[in-house]
């Protein structure tokens, strides 16, 4: 069984630290890299460097994915795809995307370099797009590579008004320079190409994704890794609530109908109510403003948004009816009016549960105790497993923080991963031999 | 005893309405009259000259002020002054301030009609600026009457950067015009005389202010007027509460240190401890924000305003400690920090013991079930007590709404108020004989 170098995992951090900066980011002082952007193609350019060094051959797809392959013991072998994204929000992290494909780079140096064929091909995919970090649109690249990507969103433009299409044929056209970069194939097939980048269902056996958790939940049980069992599924609502806005010195207490007062009342009981379900439910009010919003004046109005995740939908839906409830509830005794929309629903993607117990075993077999936990956030993942069953592995990182440039994971830990997503690979190819 | 016309307090009300329209308003479709523009002007002269038709004479004082001055007995008589602002917010009502203006002619038209002169002489003060509707202060006139202005104030400008100084000099040179301006002495002394508006402590018996309530008081108990035993203390705090932020679908609800889910918490307190006093206490939140403010995101931080007030300070300041305290309690259960800033506390100005018992028997009188409320306004009234001792009336509007179009009074409202300013002129002058 091949193992991981014992410093795989900490080179991979420390590729990501070194992507953090200048030629890879598209700011100064800090992390952006967007889609199609010049950091995302010099980042592209030495990533299918690594990828080459690793034993793969490399690969632009025409999405702008970045694409290593490392064949299998036969021509006709289905693929394996570990894959993450490369772009990143403004001003974030090194590690929320880029560890995942730095990981799986790894995962194929090692068994290159111990001369290691599975049954299967392994594509190392680098996504160009997952944080919709340039276009206004998230998880372009993923979707084009599982053949969910709606037509309509190829006449997108960015904020400055640069089609899609175009963003594309530059990003193409830059690998007319000398270097690393000539060792890729690219496919500048432009627009009309995009949907190319599908993989056809039935060759693809199987997604592997590890990513930072952007969460605390390992942290706080001092567990390295954890074997995620989907993502979940989310729903989010726009409520207004309307009282009778008044002079906050003329309007006694008794008179009052304070919008706001009862829209505290809503959101602790946004936070009771997902509290008490104590399962992975999580509910959030992100944002609230009062209308009209001055000191001496007891609001007309207040705006909030409620956002409530589970891995599981009828889970989610059940906390978000009782929520719903107790504004209705809420609203009456206060004789407030209320407007809920909803403005968001998306079901949940749930882990295979068969790559979960391979998971789970490699977790062990690397001395690691096996955990379980939902994906609150949203991963490419989740739209691969429109294509193939899917599995996930979340790493640690330090505080929860992600989206942010005091992102940090512990190299001690990627190597830990490493070794968990080698002994997964092991396994799978048992399964399969 | 001299009673006003049956319809005085009606034509006061109309008058108000006739004034809140061009020239008199700043605005096109609503009514906007600022301090020192041409609205002012325009009003000031139409004013003048209703007070000129009913028995006075007429003069701008060095601040801006508009002055009626009806005569008493006797030449060396000390004035009732009866007063309120001719100035309105942006976009506000017709009745704020002016009713009190027009109220005080009516008194006056009464007693000249009756050709009753009164121990004392009656000065009407249409007030220039009470709201702070150009300068970034408020209250500048009374102030100046009472001779408590700051002089630091003399130096100030609007948001175009026109000094008070020079306002206060193209406000008194439009004087130059034909028509009803004529019959108004003026007293261009420019920014240096500004103070010399001040009226001498001792030669002014008593400040009489007849004021919509602006709230719901009166209304809910089915009065037309109301005895204002003084205005009520203000205190008024900034609060930021922090937590951790964090992503709404990664962080398990036990690991969350959501500061929304806490201020929501405190909110809630601010209420129920003002209710719960059971007083004239009254407690508001009317800002809140959540940083960052997405709907995806946990809040970081939330920052809020309290505004508390009471007629007795006391009061106010025991029910403002609860509420800190509380917020201690809160944010220490929830392991969130704080800080808390008071940017405001102004004084109780209670109205003049015996004044609001010669008010009650004027209710009385009129055929009016006496009913004693605080303002959690400010008025002129609490400059004016500076002065000399001041009483107040209070009016119901509709809806308790002001400084909004929707303002609104019932004529038969204002009348009835007139007959209890006649009563307590009267009564006040029993007093004086």
């Amino acid at each position: 069984m091949v193992t991981g170098s014992c410093s795989g995992g900490a080179r991979a951090v420390a590729r990501c630290d070194q992507l953090g900066l200048a030629p890879y980011s598209d700011m100064m002082g800090g992390l952006y890299r967007a889609y199609l952007t010049p950091a995302h193609r010099a980042t592209v350019d030495q990533v299918g460097g690594w990828m080459f060094e690793a034993g793969m051959s490399a690969r632009i797809d025409p999405a702008g994915n970045l694409v290593g392959h490392y064949p299998g013991a036969r021509s006709d072998a289905p693929a394996l795809i570990i894959g993450s994204h490369l772009d990143s929000v403004r001003d974030g992290g090194c590690y929320d995307g880029p560890l995942g494909v730095m990981l799986g780079i790894e995962c194929v140096a090692a068994l290159h370099a111990a001369g290691r064929r599975l049954p299967f091909a392994i594509d190392v995919y680098g996504f160009g797009d997952e944080e919709g970090s340039r276009f206004p649109a998230a998880m372009l690249s993923s979707r084009a590579v599982a053949g969910t990507l709606d037509v309509d969103l190829m006449t997108i433009a960015d904020t400055h008004g640069v089609p899609l299409a175009d963003a594309l044929r530059d990003f193409n056209a830059a690998d007319d320079d000398e270097g690393v970069m000539q060792i890729l194939e690219t496919a500048p097939l432009g627009i009309a190409g995009f949907h190319k980048a599908r993989r056809r269902t039935g060759h693809v056996l199987a997604y592997l994704e590890a990513h930072i958790e952007q969460g605390p939940a390992l942290e706080a049980d001092g567990l390295a890794v954890g074997t995620v069992t989907g993502i979940a599924a989310q729903l989010r609502y726009r409520v207004v609530v309307t009282g009778m806005a008044g002079h906050a010195g003329t309007t006694t207490m008794r008179l009052r109908r304070d919008p706001l007062a009862g829209a505290a009342a809503m959101v602790l009981s946004v936070e009771q109510l997902a509290r008490a379900d104590n399962s992975d439910v999580v509910a959030t009010v992100g944002m609230i403003e009062a209308l009209p919003g001055a000191p001496n004046v007891i609001p007309g109005e207040v705006r909030f948004t409620i956002d409530v995740r589970s891995g599981v939908e009828t889970r989610r839906d059940t906390v978000a009816e009782q929520i719903l409830d107790r504004i209705v509830e809420i609203a009456d005794a206060r004789d407030l009016d209320f407007a809920i929309e909803r403005i968001h629903d998306l079901p949940a993607s749930p882990c295979d549960a068969a790559l979960m117990d391979l998971m789970d075993a490699a977790l062990v077999a690397a001395g690691q105790s096996p955990r379980r936990l939902v994906s609150g956030a949203g991963h490419d993942a989740m739209n691969m497993a429109a294509l193939c069953p899917t599995a996930m592995l979340f790493i640690r990182c330090k505080g929860g923080i992600s989206h942010n440039p005091a992102e940090h994971v512990d190299p001690a830990d990627a190597d830990i991963a490493l070794q968990v997503m080698l002994g997964f690979i092991e396994r799978l190819a048992a399964k399969h031999a």
